[in-house]
Order: C-alpha cells, then structure tokens, then sequence
C-alpha cells in the first residue's frame, strides 16, 4: 500500500508500506478522506511541537475516514463495508482518567500523528473497533474526516455547558473557531458572536450561523462585541485563535460569572493575563485538551443537519500530492479553511 | 453611640454619632467584635481599592458580631438578646445574580465598609434580619466576626468542590490561607499541603491541620509539594496570597484535569501567566468574588469543632484604640493573624 | 375595571372592582392576554387542589401578559406601554430557597391564582417590576402569556440537562407535553418521542417537531419507543401526563444511568413504582415543582423562533366570557390544547 | 488450592482445584480476608437472585483482599508481596459507560460471585492490576476486603453530594447503613441521623459516629427524625434497609429540593410510593448500582482514620467453615454486622 511519509521536515515522500492486518479487537480501514490540520503543518514545517519531535519518518494525518476492509478477531460492531470516522487518540482503559471519563487526559494515549505514532495519509490503518464511529448514510467520507476538529468544538461546548439562554463569542474563525461556533449554536447559544481578521473567514462564519461577525483589528472591536451580547458581557468565551490579544480580551468580554474557554493552543507559553478580572468578575477560565466522549453525537449533529462540515472543505488532493495539501494548507491560511486528502 | 471614623487616610478618629434606629425587616446590634481586614488596612493607609475611593470620611470594619438590642417592624427569625454574626454584603434582591444564587455578583451591592458605606468600627448598626445569623452558645463573639474570612475559604472549598480523595496546596499562609486550609480540611481533601514565606505562619497552618507545610522560598519548594500530594500534582490549589510567584506555581501545582482557585486578590492586574499549561493540562482556573450561601454552613462548622477561630486571634483591642489595632495589623503583618476590635 | 370573579366551585361572576395602584418596584398592568390552565378548571369545578382550598371568591389566571399601564416608585427597568409577560410566583427573597436560586421551592411564595391569592382574569393588576419581563415586538401577547407554560417545559430541560446528543420521550401530549417536547428539541435533544392516547394532541406533538409519535394505548407501546429511540433505552424520560401507566412506564424506557423527569403532577399521590429498576438502572427520578429563572430564555426562545406557542392556540374567549372558555378547556380536553382569555 | 464451592443451594463444599496462572496485565492473589455479604447468603439460601440463576457450582464471596503471590507479563504497578484490595466488579473498558466513567453500569461486567463468575472463598483468584488497590501498611487485611461495603457508602455520598452543611437521614444499620452513615460524615454531613429496628446495630451506629439513632418501630419515629435533622427535613435521605415502610418515608423525610437515595435493594419490585411529594418538594430520587471510581479514597479514608471498619467486623471463620460463616451471618442478623473468611 502507499503512504505519504514525512521522511524530515519539509519533504514528503510516497512510499510503499506492507499493509498491516487486524489484531484482535481491531479492523482494518480503507482510508477514504483525512483532513490536514494545522499540528500536521507544524510538524511538516517544523518538526516539532513542544515536546513532541519527529525523530524518525512519520506519516501525518490525524482526521480520518474510510471503508472497513477487514474485521479481526472478536470484532461485532462492526463489518466489512462499513464506513467509519476514526477517532484518533487511543487511550490505555486502566489509568484514573480513563477510568473517571477523562481519558483525553491518559498519559498513556496513542494519538495519531504524534510522534512517534503514524497517521493516516496512507491507504489502510488498522484500528480499535471502539474508536471507529459508523457514519450514516447521509454523512460523506469528508465529513467523516472532519468530526475530528468538530469534536474539538463540541467537547468545548460540553466542558463550557453551553444551552439556550446563554451568550457566546468565539474569537477565531479559523477551522476551530467555525466548528466551536457551529458547535455552540447546537447546543443553543445565542446570540453567537465572532471575531476575526480575515474578511473570507468572517463570511464564512456569517454563513455557518453567527449572528454577529466582528473584524478584531476595529478599534471598537471590544465595545461592538459588548454592544451584541448585550447584559454587561458575554456568558461564554471561546478562545479559538491562540493569539495574545485574543487570550487578553477574554476577560474583558465575559461577564461577572462568565466563563472563559481555552481551545486555541497559545503561540507563547507565558501570556500576561488580568488575573484581577478572573476573581473580580469571577470567572471560570476553562482548559480544553483535545476531546473525550463526544464523536458520536458530533456525527449525529452533522447527519441531522445541524452542523454545516461540508462548506468548510475547500481543496482537495490525492495522496500523492499530500505534501501539496500541507503547502497549500500553510501558505493560504485564510482561504483554505479545510484542505482534505483522499487516499 | 461611638464610631470610629476615618476621616482621611492615616487617621481615624472616635466620634459620637446618633445611635440608628431599625426598618421594617431590620435589627440594631450592639456591635461586640469585628475583625480588622487587609482591606481595611489598605481603605486606612490608601484611602483607595481600585476603583472604590474614600471620598469622605468612613467607618471601616467588615467582620462583625454582636448582640440583637432592638427588632423592626415583621421581624421574627431573631429577638432581642440573640447573639449574631453579620453577612456584610447585603444584594439587591432583584437582578440576574440574586436570583440563581449568585448574589456576590450583584452589581448593586451594599457591602460593609466598601467606600461609601459604613462598617462596623461602632457601637451599633442596624441591619436586615435574614444578613444576620444567629450564634450557638459555643460559639464566641470574636468567632461570630471571624466568620466572614472564613466564609471566604469556605466558599472557595464550594467553588472547587472539594471532597475526600482530593489533595489540596494551599499557597499562602496568612488569615485567608489559613481559613481556606481548614475548610478544605472539613471538606476532606486529603492531604493539604500550606506553603508561606514565614515560619510564624507556617506554624500556625501545622497546628491547624495542614498534612505538610513547605516554605515557598525553597528553590526546591515545587518538588516538595509535588512529592507531598503525589500522583502527578495537586487535585485543588488554592492561590490565597495574591503574589506573582505563587500565582504562577499554580499551573505547574496542579494535576491534569486539575482546579486552580484564585483566592487572594493579586496586587498586580496583569500576570505572565501559563496559557499553553491551562490547556495541555486542561485545568480550570477558577475566580472567587467574596462569597455567598455559607455562613450558616461555616457557623456549624465551628461549633462543631470542625475549625478553629480561636487560635487564629492574635490580638484585642477596644473600640477606643482601633487606629492602633490597624496599625498593629499592618506592621507585624507575620505574627498578627487576626487582630479583634470589641466596641 | 372589570374581573372574572369565582363565586364558588362551577360559578364565574363578571364583576367591578377598584382599579389598584402600582407600590414601590411595582408596575400596573393591563392584562391583554390569559391563558387557561388545567389547574384553574381544577378550582372552577372542585374548589380545591389537594391544600389549597378555595374559601373565598377569586380571581384565577396565571398565565398572562399585558401592556404598562403605570409605573410606581423606583421603577426603573420598564415604562409605560412596554408589552409584559408575568411570571406568576412572587417568592420572599429572603429565604435558603430564594438565596440559593431555588426560589420557586420558597415556602412563602405568593402565587396568582392559588387560594387566597387573586389571579390574571381581569382588567388591571398590580405587579413586581422584577417578575415582569419585557415582550420582544415580534412575541405576541397571546404567547407573551403561554410563557407561563413553556416555563414549565424550559425548567424540566434545564433540571434534565438536556444537550444535543441526548434521546427524549415525553409521555403525555397536552399542554405542558408540548412545550416539554418543544423545549427539549430547543435544547438539542434527538430523537424526541411523544406518547399519547389522542390523534388529536400526536398530530400537534408531530406539527411542533416530534421525531416519532406512538399512540400509548398500542399494546406494543413500550417495544415502539425502545425502537426509535434506541440503545437500550432513552437518555431522558419526561412523565407529563400525570396517570398511573406513564409513570410505571418510565422505568422501563429510561436507559441504565438515565433520567425520568416527573412534570405532569400524578392524579393519585401514591403509586406503585418499581424502586428495583431505579436502582438497578441507577436512574435519577426528577421532581419538578413550577420553575425558576428561566421566563427571560423562554420568551429568548419563542423570539427566536425556536418555539411555536401560536400553533397551541386552539380558542379565544373575552374577559366577560371567562366561564365558558373554563368549561370548554374542561370538556373538550384533546383539541383544546390551548384557550386564551382576552380581557 | 483450595476452594468453598456451593454446590447447590444450601450445601458448601471444601474442593481442591487448580491454582491458577496469572495472564498479561493480571495478578495472582493469595486471598487472605473475604467478608460474607447478604448477596453470598442469598445465593447459598435460594440458588439465584432475580435474574442470576445459579445453574452450575460456584465460589462465592466477593469483599476481599489478598497478597499479590505472582505478577504476569506487563504488570509494573504491583509487586510480589503487595498487599491489596480487590474491587470486584471487571469491566469492558469499551462501551459507551466505561468510556464515560459509569463503568458500573456496563452491561459486560464481569463481577465476582455473580453467576456464572467464581469469587473469593477461596485460596487464590487472577485479578486484572488496575482493579487491584495497594493497602497502606496500617490497613489490614480485613478492613482491606470491607473496603468493598464500604465503596457503597462512599459512592452513594458521592451520588448524592454529601459535603458540610447538609444534614443525612441513614434508614437502616445494617453493613451497607453503617459505612453509609460513617461515609456520610467523612464527606462532612452534619447532622447524620440513623434508624433501624434493632437496638444492637443503633448502638453501633453511634458507637460509629451517628449523631441521632431512633428507633424506627417508634410510633413517633418520623417526627423524631424531622426534630433532629431541623429545617422542614433532611437534606440527604439514604434508604439503606430495602423494606416498603422505610422506602415510603423518604419521602417524608427529605426537605424541599432534597435528595433521596435508594441504596438498599427492595425485597419487592413494585413499591407505592408517593410521587406527588417528589413533585411538590422537586426531590431528587437516585438510584445506586454498585460503585465505580472509589475504591482508592475509600482506602486512603481508612488509612486516615475517618473510617472505623473494624468495629464492624463480628466473627472471623477459615475457609474450610465457610458454610458455618454463610449460616450465622443469615441466622444471626442482627448481631453479626460482619463476617469474615480468612482462607
């Protein structure tokens, strides 16, 4: 089978892997669609992030789908031709957080495309039947590939217990702040404001549900926000941008006993942050790391229509022209909202 | 009756005022004990707290008990005689806040001793019936005005949600530490661990209950604690001294998954905080604005022994010398836990 | 001005009263729109529900909106000619219940229409300014007063938690059944199946959004919902028809971990009820008992229009007329879903 | 080895079997302690309990704790020699409860003496490393195997949220009354009040820390329960006895916006029970099955001394009179508050 292998940073070849079989419990996977996302650019780039390095060849890819092509031992919920979303992080079942339903938090994860664990820019993955999703009819391969950011702002609408009522304002309208605010108008936030500096991103916001969409570069950016969501401030703020200016409106934008959501990973470790506001209006200022528990009715959202994936996909390659996926993903930044790869 | 006033910033003076009479729903208490403040002390030197401003001359004093000398019209939870300790901030009943029980955010607030109300630096003061909870007998008056700081720790054990099999850092020794120690401790977080610059203080977490007390200024101090609650870090830290070093421990504290309180207020608005550690460990980082709905909660609480007050009153002085008691507070911040006022 | 006056049980009167005048916090509203509720035909025909007894002539009528006719001192959040929706139940404020967000369980609540407090059927009422809530222009006063009902059905998602991802069945679909399901869909539930015995009322159930509508006398009643709403068993069970069989009948739909929620108030106080399968599923079993803070959301909702109350209109009567729009609510209890009084 | 194995209903047999080998991730346990729980006797009296059905010979026993003899391939947590706890109860690890931390409610579990599974009276058992709690030096080996009652006790505070400022009704003291009531007070309720019909458990209940015990055969018993709880009824109700009276009165005893939950198993399925007062109070009713997520502080509370399990334990057998252990436990109730086996 091929793989589009990161042989170091910046090159990408195709190689031709022996493809593997299903151990017990697992199926093997035809992959259909995976999305690039920006971890997989920053490795390709960089070779890095944080603590994670690319030591050795690795195939990239962490949002996947694809066709079951074989089923291995004790395997029931699943058959041949099914066609499943792969939830990408393999947790160890026996640490505390696994056991306590936080196994997002698994020290013992193996994640997909985090070195040294390869991904899915190659034709077959083998898989733990458990973490592979059956999509409905009515939800394409690409779609399937992109519960994976999705789950990223579905978790983050769960952590922040958004529902009808309450007010929320997502900073970024990158691929995770779009999720997060489509997310957020699911679960029944509203009014759902958000904030950007690219004109293509706040048109595609508007057009994905935001009531309100706001250029962060105007110097009134913060009394507009506080003028749409009206009541002394916003209920819920998701940050979805990782920016330093972003992270310190967040404060400024939530009201007294508001809460603060952390999605987007900060450029910079150490943000200087109004700690005074945190108490004083006493926040909650929530982390977010990845996802737990929630591929399942993130699928069921887009099959019943409530999430738009499908505006968001605008490129795609073949796998071998993986490495033109991540350039394009990385050099058009704004306009390529979700680059896909079809195997 | 008398009152002591501050007429200016460094200067309080005894004056003779008229003794007030009680609304509809109100009490007069004989004012018997009130605790001096950090934030008295700052209103005393200062003249200011942020935004709210000494304009004209105030009586200070927040952490009050006393003794019911009159009842108004329709009162009859309390009768003359009753012993009470008083919640000094009084909301307005009607907005957002006070109705899904958070009215420590309510915007209209009147809070004792917050610039322009008076406090309890006096004789008597009249008060609404339902602010004011009655005492056991085994509960002294100086008890009965040192449950407002306890409020605060008790507060902040509700915020966290602390419960056996959680451990617990308590970050800062002084009067707000020390309370938020033995409320975690009532709570059944297990073990807590205090750290503080002064070994007066350190002591006096020791004898309170604290499991491990470690000095900060240790530059193993963060390994200690680390090997003191185990397992990968604390479930709960509790910032309670408001200084940038500790503040900045909190996110390396913490486990994954993790609760950082911000208790003290931090002297400084804008703190170089760890964002990128937030996230990877997704804590929540969680503000504290005073309290509300435990003072009767932490009234049985002493006087089922479960906190001790007594050994935290270093000090007593009468109503006549209140300048002194706050200057007492101020200069031998280390040894003076809680300094008493009995009018 | 003009009242629709219970006599005694099964006699309404039109009589003239003085007009009152609004107290301080208070506003004067005249009454446009008043909704029929199950418990006003309770007191019309029978005098009582369970303590409350009717001693007295009263005026009944909850559920209502109106337009400001007068202010009264202090009154600052609304003014003349703003259109209300009047949430029913004034609570003490002072109280645990009140303090603590519960306010609906105060135990001194003063509640329009419960004996020996006077109701909506009339002209003018007199009202706190902080239980009137502002009509957006584009919700009518006809749904300004079924905000009342939906109240009910908004509460029991927000006891429930409901959230997208969630299966609902509601057993019962009259009035509250119907905003039961509605707020339920609002809050992200899918699927939501309603049971009844009327064609009638499932074929409303069906117009405002139910997913699957089972007729509850079908003796393959329980296998059918199991069916749509799969995987062993529902999330969330709302009993909204009070009788014997639904609420036997919501163990055996709750799914293992999953909630019942007991809306509909049971005509019997006593029933046999299988404690083995709460346990053995370990469910929650719910109690409602009115609502609480939720009117603000509700009338959000309905403006929004993520609620349709106009559908559930089924007659209108004028103010003089009372009596008969009481007598057809009672015997034509399947296709009057909803009979509005227009004073 | 040997083994007690129940034959049939009522005969318990001494057999030899094979030691058993430890596989990958698994143990060997040298059984030291077993308590004797009401299921064990049901099972050797009646041969089944509802749907479990013994059809074929079974070890029995499933409170206990042992010395780790073996270690299998990838064990790192144990060591031979270890002393451990062993939560009975393995499940799935895949299904939508395991991955959600309700593992208990997995419908694959595999639970020790629960047919056709074998438990404990016996000398050694393979047992999965994570379901295997090291015991601290100063917990014995017989405390080690109560930590299994007691999980119950800890878990149904954990259900119902038990922490300072609310007061507990515990109705019955039998073993899963008494952990209960003491669980109750390490979570920091107060007052905990508890009931039961035998003057020998209600000495250990407050030789065991119950702050009321009454009589529940007093006429006057409900009353007595309200005046000691205060406050118009409990705040948290435990129905620990499974008997129809005592189900019925929690109701009754629960206050307005209470909790009450059903520990105890019911003798019967169907109970009349009074839903009117779970609506008009708005009750939370809780079911409990088994535990999960408690075994480690259930331990840690031992160790600390909040617990006190000894006291509890009545009568010490060897294996080989695992019949005579079985048969007083039945025949003597009242008195024997625990057994245990030491193999």
């Amino acid at each position: 089978m091929k793989a589009a292998v990161l042989e170091r940073p910046g090159v990408i070849k195709i190689e031709e892997l022996d493809k593997p079989s299903p151990g017990p419990g697992e199926i093997l996977v035809r992959v259909k669609s995976v999305g690039v996302c920006g971890s997989d650019i920053h490795y390709y780039r960089h070779g890095r992030i944080g603590a994670y390095v690319v030591e050795k060849p690795i195939i990239l890819g962490h949002e996947s789908s694809g066709e079951v092509a074989e089923v291995g031992e004790g395997v029931n919920s699943l058959r041949v031709g099914d066609r499943v979303s792969l939830e990408p992080g393999i947790p160890c079942r026996k640490c505390v957080f696994c056991k306590t339903g936080r196994y997002n938090l698994c020290p013992d994860v193996v994640f997909m495309a985090t070195p040294p664990v390869d991904g899915a820019f190659v034709e077959y993955v083998t898989f733990p039947e458990d973490f592979a999703f059956k999509l409905p009819d009515n939800v394409s391969f690409d779609e399937g590939a992109l519960i994976e950011p999705l789950a990223v702002g579905v978790y983050a609408s769960e952590r922040a217990g958004v529902k009808p009522g309450l007010s929320a304002v997502v900073l970024g309208a990158g691929p995770i702040g779009l999720v997060t605010l489509q997310a957020a108008k699911a679960y029944g936030a509203s009014p759902v404001v958000v904030l950007d500096i690219s004109d293509f991103r706040l048109n595609m916001a508007r057009k994905l549900g935001a009531d309100f969409v706001i250029d962060s570069r105007d110097t009134q950016a913060l009394e507009k926000v506080l003028d749409a969501v009206g009541g002394g401030g916003a209920d819920l703020v998701f940050e979805a941008a990782g920016a330093v200016p972003t992270i310190q409106m967040t404060t400024k934008i939530a009201k007294r006993g508001g809460k603060v959501v952390f999605i987007g990973l900060s450029a910079k470790d150490m943000v200087d942050y109004n700690v005074v506001e945190v108490s004083g209006k006493e926040l909650d200022v929530l982390g977010i790391f990845r996802y737990a528990n929630v591929y399942r009715k993130a699928i069921d959202m887009v099959s019943a229509g409530k999430i738009d994936l499908k505006s968001m996909i605008t490129h795609h390659f073949p796998l071998e022209r993986t490495q033109d996926a991540l350039d394009l993903a990385d050099t058009k930044k704004n306009e390529a909202i979700k680059v896909i790869v079809n195997p």
